[in-house]
């Protein structure tokens, strides 16, 4: 029982959710630390997860003509000064490779914090014409940057997996449809296989991505109030096709600069899963992105291991003609309690426990990770209800986050009222603004909180007054403390 | 006219064959050089290749029991010095980071080169007994290596796209047979898939990975005489468990420094299928390798172009049903011509016209991009006859280049003869060697051709002497000129 003890979850999630957290990605066997501060390793089960989201996204970005690509990871920093707002943005946090073997290097090779400078460098000498746009290229790789604050697994760290789309169109039409193509595909990605509610909506200019238009975002609200940034998509208008020079020839003739976008969502998104589903027990997953959706644990006694273990052999290899993904843990040396707690803190969505009994019953027992429920089924039905219950559990784990969420986003109409609010509980605080970057930052420095986005379809002019300064309020906004 | 001669091919393979190779990477459309010297760019068509490489690989992998994970791509310098030798050999190439933002680095960090360093530190961590082994972990990632050499897109580059496997096993024997298990792998991939002829065998003391106990090998001989060493799969002993500590409780509840193995297959073998295959036209590509394996080209006039293109879509959906990757070249900016031309250089292995009278004859011209031969074929076996000719073509771009490496395998028994071929031809040069390291030295001081490997189940004791020094001779061996 101490090894039991000692494999556990130790916390509880509502008591001290941030070592909940860290104990959950790493008992579940999704990470391990670098011995280099702020990095993290991938162990096989969390590089699951992110093979599961790629190729989702990467599907639907095919299907829209999309492709991938590849650009070296080393940057030169005459490339990454170019557009001067975008390299101020980033120049705290770069890494930067300055010797090659013994040898100083004259122009220092900045450790990609993201592509934009490269990718455009080398667009300016791809696009010629109208007939080479849209150009749409992907990119799947890690991004750097040097984290000063607190690190933490998949949220904040100094590497990331992730993957960042460049395009260029002929005109600014052509660049916003795609903005808001990535966004809803992001969404669905988010929203449907991750289970994860969120708002969408478009960034202050303060907070905007350094050199862009404009930036889209979705943003989800975690079980501790806090705000996280799911993913992001970019306008960046003609502000680097100017700089790098990406002119085409236009249908009549004459020359224009393109019409770019740039989006990126990464693995920050699996730490969402974690802290959204997850339990007292460890993580949940919902079906669609399970690396494994289903566990069968044989229980026996030793007269009848060869019974159980044929059983329940033939039952793995009729699930795995249905196409889910199920294992057989057939390990020995391990005893059935033991794989229960181990299968609990991964997350697999269901259990099916096979013994002597319900070989003879024609009976199956079914256990859900998410409520923790035992279901006897019968063994002819067995690949129905799982299709079932799989469908089930990905539906109920949304709505029971959206649920949460629509709980906690609160309008208020009273700057004490948010102070008291954000102090409490924290949650997504729906506010007027008067669109005064003043007020913004008085805020902040005063609440922690920030204009996480200003949602879409705002409202027309009204008589509300900034939440903070009593002006004319000209949006309603959503403050919300963040990661 | 013009324009169709500048994006061709205007050098020949047979005359300038390194600026011919060149020429096809780059106006085939899969390559694009970085500002950074040596780093080189994939454009989609390249990446395509690369994926699908990736695919057919990893497909194996997982089948026994490989697992894919992540690694950041910094590691401290402490780490990468642990095992000594290994460092030796890697520290004249590494891309050293040594600030982060404005802040000078107290321990340099070296921009992956390779990862046995930082995998090993933390297996350590995951290995405790017999029960976690065989642990056997995949990277697909990038390598950095600072090239001083002249560099060349896909086969020498300061970073390069690769697979790097790291495994741990209970004793020798695992370690053995995985590590041979991998050749066959690579040799699979680059035979059926890549169509090229692979020599098996083991590198000598001197050209051995640096840490290993011994490195196995598979060599390719190119069209103009040089060998390219197309993967790697080591056997680390014990070399890195003990300085790294991989200890694990045996079966007999001692303690054993776990048996290793680390394998690489990387981005070059695309440069080697370019070399291979490619003519005075362009690229040709293996149809299992090729991201597009046949184009439709519709041609007519004015009058006839709805009934084409509609016949045409009708047979891009027919040909898609068959799992055939075919697009439709519907441009209506490009000539026939033009298209022609373009689908030559990147080397689409069939091209189907379709034009009014194919139509009405319900005949179809299919085109062979290897032989050139246009073949009439009857409209309705037209999923037939595709399938026949791709399967023809992947078997004879093997053979033909089969043929050219045997007809290069040269057994010589003096060493004037040896130096004759190697200055005339090049080729790989069978020859009888002493086992001693000085010989080795001199012989690659003297030709500039080096040990490639020592062939498996090699000659039992003989009367032969070495073809340097004329000592008893210990193996048989291929010495050539490699890139």
């Amino acid at each position: 029982m101490s090894e039991l003890k000692e494999i556990g979850i130790t916390t509880k999630k509502e008591g001290d959710f941030s070592e909940w957290y860290t104990q959950v990605v790493t008992k579940a066997g999704l990470i391990d630390y670098s011995p280099v501060k702020g990095f993290i390793i991938l162990k096989p089960y969390g590089y699951r997860i992110w093979e599961i989201i790629k190729e989702s996204l990467d599907r639907k970005l095919q299907e829209s003509g999309h492709q991938n690509g590849f650009l070296p990871v080393l940057i030169p920093e005459s490339l990454l000064s170019k557009e001067k707002e975008h390299f101020k943005g980033f120049t705290p946090e770069v890494f930067w490779v300055t010797k090659a073997g013994n040898n100083e290097l004259t122009d220092k090779l900045a450790v990609r914090p993201t592509s934009e400078t490269l990718a455009y460098q080398i667009f300016s000498k791809w696009i010629m014409s109208y007939r080479d746009l849209p150009l749409k290229i992907n990119f799947w790789n890690s991004a750097l940057r040097a984290e000063i604050k607190a690190t933490k697994p998949f949220i904040r760290n100094s590497e990331f997996l992730w993957q960042e789309g460049h395009t260029v169109h002929e005109n600014r039409k052509g660049a916003d449809e795609e903005v808001f193509l990535i966004l809803d595909y992001y969404q669905c990605i988010i929203e449907n296989f991750l289970a994860i509610p969120t708002i969408r909506g478009v960034k202050t200019e303060k907070e905007k991505f350094v050199g862009a238009l404009y930036t889209t975002t979705l943003e989800s609200l975690m079980p501790d109030g806090k705000a996280l940034q799911m993913a992001t998509s970019h306008n960046l208008g003609q502000n680097f096709s100017k700089p790098f020079e990406i002119r085409f020839l236009g249908r009549d003739s004459k020359q224009y600069f393109g019409w770019q976008t740039s989006w990126g969502l990464s693995w920050r998104v699996i730490g969402a899963l974690v802290m959204m589903h997850g339990d007292n027990k460890g993580l949940i997953l919902p079906p669609k992105i399970a690396p494994i959706q289903l566990v069968i644990v044989p229980i026996f006694k030793n007269k009848d291991r060869d019974i159980v273990i044929e059983e329940s052999n033939k039952l793995l290899a009729e699930l795995k003609e249905k196409e889910f993904r199920v294992i057989l843990d057939d390990r020995e040396e391990y005893t059935a309690g033991w794989k229960f707690n181990d299968w609990e803190i991964k997350g697999v969505p269901l259990r099916i426990n096979i013994g002597i009994r319900d070989i003879k019953n024609k009976n199956l027992e079914i256990v859900r990770r998410d409520t923790g429920e035992k279901i006897l089924i019968n063994r002819e039905d067995c690949s129905d209800r799982v299709g079932f219950y799989l469908d089930q559990i990905q539906r109920l784990l949304f709505e029971k986050a959206k649920e949460m969420q629509d709980n906690n986003i609160i309008k208020v109409s009273n700057y004490q009222e948010m102070k008291n609010i954000l102090k409490e509980k924290g949650g997504f605080i729906l506010a007027d603004w008067c669109e005064k970057e003043d007020c913004e930052i008085d805020i902040k420095n005063d609440t922690g909180a920030d204009i996480r986005l200003v949602p879409f379809n705002n409202k027309p002019d009204s008589e509300d007054k900034c939440i903070y300064c009593n002006a004319h309020s000209k949006k309603t906004v959503i403050f919300a403390k963040a990661y």
